[in-house]
């Protein structure tokens, strides 16, 4: 089967189309000429084996380990219950609210797979509710619970309750049967635990941070479970890898992307838009909110300047937010970029019925189409604001599948990767999540010490004295 | 019962705490001086009837009507379906996150109540996934279709295909059996058509915008449906409305909330994140996001200057995001003001489990409550954020309920009335949303003209022209 690969649509950020708020020709030339050195600079890193998320489309070995082990669980298995979050959760979450049916966990008639659960927050209220639920179906449920470290206290403590209710129930056999790990292949708190109690296992692959790990067991277990063709996900991802590696900085669209993006943010334009229209999609727009900001949020050059830079990346839902948020788009401050995802064909027709007789104002929706509603609804919103001059580019899907997906996935990381580099920035660490880990593990009473001259229970008083509620402040 | 009051704490944003990116005191001085005429203005304005919101606590018969409608429903009704979209669906969706369990819809053994759906998009993969799975449940369904003119595009689309669905099914009869209107109480659109198919109705009421109309028969019915305490929800906007009536600038939470809001805006922190500590306040969060945006941004001044403001709403949710979102915040640049909203009782206790014999490192989490690991989490990561000078605010809920909810959505429904005063410009319209509108109904072929000289049909062509695709900007 031939397939149709997603586009980049860049018009509508040029001055043809906005006038002085958009990019010239010249302009545009210059951000290739800019861009050439950083292409080459990231194909050679990825050469030197650098950026090990590159080859993420090719591991048949990991495919063949996650398809047996989904398999191993078709009998059984319910309820799949991923444990973890940012990097180990947001990627799983947007798999399945783009591949797989609005109703899924609900309609179990149509449902020939697990329901999935991803908690990827420490809530008592949200967490006890699906305790009560899921209590009397642990039999027929699974967990998997996804840390590199393991020291991660929010998946820890998560897995520190389900590990209590299993062997309350089951004894050590149980979490052999109900817990997977995916974890770090060698090292850490989770590969000893899961090497202790004998758990079934996959791995974190090395060199790949979190936010860029959906195309590798950890974001692909819970998608094969739950009847996703990873393997289309993959294809389309290496299928975008050709396109993204390409020198001509006219032919790759990660390249384009990225400058485009770097352009509008020196020019005050510091807000990234994400806006499918589409309900499939809206989780990827909240996966692609961690990558970009944690990517190039960063207070450093790499040569360890001062620079304090990012855009901050938003999510939006079209046509819904058309009545939330495209009034202070259109009239706020012009500081913001737009990328669009639209889908260009839905599959299933829903054919709009026939306005009653009293309200012929209705007639001319009769018989439509909504597909076609909601890309018109697009076509409109983004006529709005470029009537207003403000920049607008389109991913386009031919279709939602997880072929296409997986190109969108593949196209957005490189895209950060070659962003980074016109920022001048590591794009792959995060350095600035560090000190509210240790906050809380001091707050929480961890033993040891943070710093050689502080202590986690010194560290923990100057905290509360900071942040000691003070009445006279309070309303 | 006594009940407790939530607070708004705002030391974290005071030149004391973070310095020279922080309040001084002779700044806030200033702003109190500033905000005096302007509560006195807001008073007036609701003295004179010009902000109907205000009064939406005291609608006894409305709530009777609510409760009477609700009560019909109990024996047959199973499904609950509300058609709506902005005003029309956020604020019942973030009435029922806040205060029903997360497994509502799916644990059927504990739910007493209706399942809730609210669709406020025109997606037809997810809507068919819905039709899907409501078709053989069309007679213990009810759909409440909410619109004010009943002529928006998406909210007339979804009733037309409900319309047919229940008339195919049940015959007019049906109708009248399956469908609430939530509309204006003498004309418009679906009122006509309410009238004509005699379907039980309820009154949007008038002088209040949707953003500001949640807690109106807008917002209350699919809440009172699934057995949220609506009286209570009154009770406390009714008990924050003497707070935030206050003339006294430094006893009222709005005031205070607006200008700290209004001077952050003023010196270039531009973003405003709303980060809650709890999954059930996250469409909070999002209606928030409506009544922040379509209120605060705009172009004109209320004579009729350029001015292109407004603060740009982001949600984000703890702890989820600081493994997503808090690198950016705090080594991005220094542009947002952060609220957060914190949770003190979270009622049931749920204890973390032993950690296993060879990960000591986990041990300090045992027998701790996830509660304490949550509210630990937002300490920690608002200390990571203040040490970098972010201005920090906090409203504390004593625990979440309808009391406390109700109190939170008039707090910020009266800070965003003097927020837009303090900016001077016109909270209650939405100017820029209409042309998208009329451009959406160009391009689906309704008839008749758009302006004077300009009929919808060459409106039409004027759109496809600019946004027609060229494949020369396509990648």
């Amino acid at each position: 089967m031939k397939q149709e690969n997603i586009g980049l649509y860049y018009k509508n950020v040029t001055e043809e189309i906005i006038g002085d708020e958009g990019i010239s020709q010249k302009q545009f030339e210059g951000l290739a000429e800019l861009s050439k050195p950083v292409i080459r600079q990231i194909n050679q890193q990825r050469q030197a084996g650098e950026t090990a998320y590159r080859d993420l489309p090719y591991k048949k070995e990991t495919i063949k380990e996650i398809k047996e082990l989904a398999g191993s669980l078709k009998k059984t298995c319910e309820n799949f219950v991923v444990l973890g979050i940012g990097g180990s959760a947001l990627g799983n979450i947007a798999l399945q609210t783009a591949l797989n049916p609005y109703m899924y966990n609900l309609n179990d008639s149509h449902r020939q797979t697990p329901r999935l659960f991803v908690f990827d927050n420490v809530d008592p209220m949200q967490f006890a509710s699906f305790l009560g639920w899921v209590g009397s179906r642990l039999d027929k449920t699974v967990f998997n619970v996804i840390s590199k470290s393991g020291q991660t206290a929010e998946t820890a403590s998560q897995f520190l309750i389900i590990r209590k209710m299993l062997l309350d129930k089951f004894g050590p056999d149980g979490l052999r049967k109900h817990i997977i790990a995916t974890t770090d292949a060698k090292a850490g708190t989770l590969r000893k635990i899961a090497d202790g109690e004998k758990l079934p296992t996959l791995a974190v692959p090395d060199g790949v941070g979190g936010r860029f790990s959906v195309l590798s067991a950890v974001g692909l277990l819970s998608a094969a479970v739950c009847g996703i063709d990873i393997e289309q996900l993959l294809a389309g991802a290496a299928d975008m890898d050709k396109k993204v590696s390409d020198d001509d900085f006219y032919k790759n669209p990660a390249a384009i992307n990225a400058a485009i993006n770097f352009h509008f943010y020196n020019r005050g334009k510091r807000l990234s838009v994400m806006m499918p229209y589409s309900y499939a999609l809206k989780d990827l727009a909240d996966w692609y909110r961690q990558l970009w900001a944690e990517s190039l949020g960063k207070a450093k050059t790499i040569a360890g300047n001062d620079v304090h830079i990012g855009p901050t990346p938003i999510k939006a839902i079209g046509a819904t937010d058309q009545h939330s948020q495209v009034q202070l788009y259109r009239e706020g401050p012009n500081d913001k970029l737009f990328t669009f995802l639209q889908v260009e064909n839905f599959g299933d027709a829903l054919k709009i019925g026939q306005s009653p007789d009293n309200a012929p104002e209705l007639q001319y929706l009769a018989q439509k189409d909504m597909a076609e509603l909601l890309n018109c609804e697009k076509m409109a919103t983004e006529y709005a604001l470029l009537k207003d001059k403000r920049p607008c580019l389109t991913v386009i899907f031919p279709e939602i599948s997880a072929y296409t997906v997986g190109q969108f996935i593949y196209l957005y990381e490189v895209t950060t990767s070659i962003a980074g580099a016109l920022f001048n920035i590591n794009a792959y660490d995060q350095p600035a999540v560090e000190l509210g880990k240790h906050a809380t593990f001091a707050l929480m009473g961890k033993e040891g010490n943070f710093t050689n001259s502080l202590s986690y229970g010194q560290f923990a008083g100057q905290i509360r004295e900071l942040t000691e509620l003070d009445k006279h402040y309070l309303v």
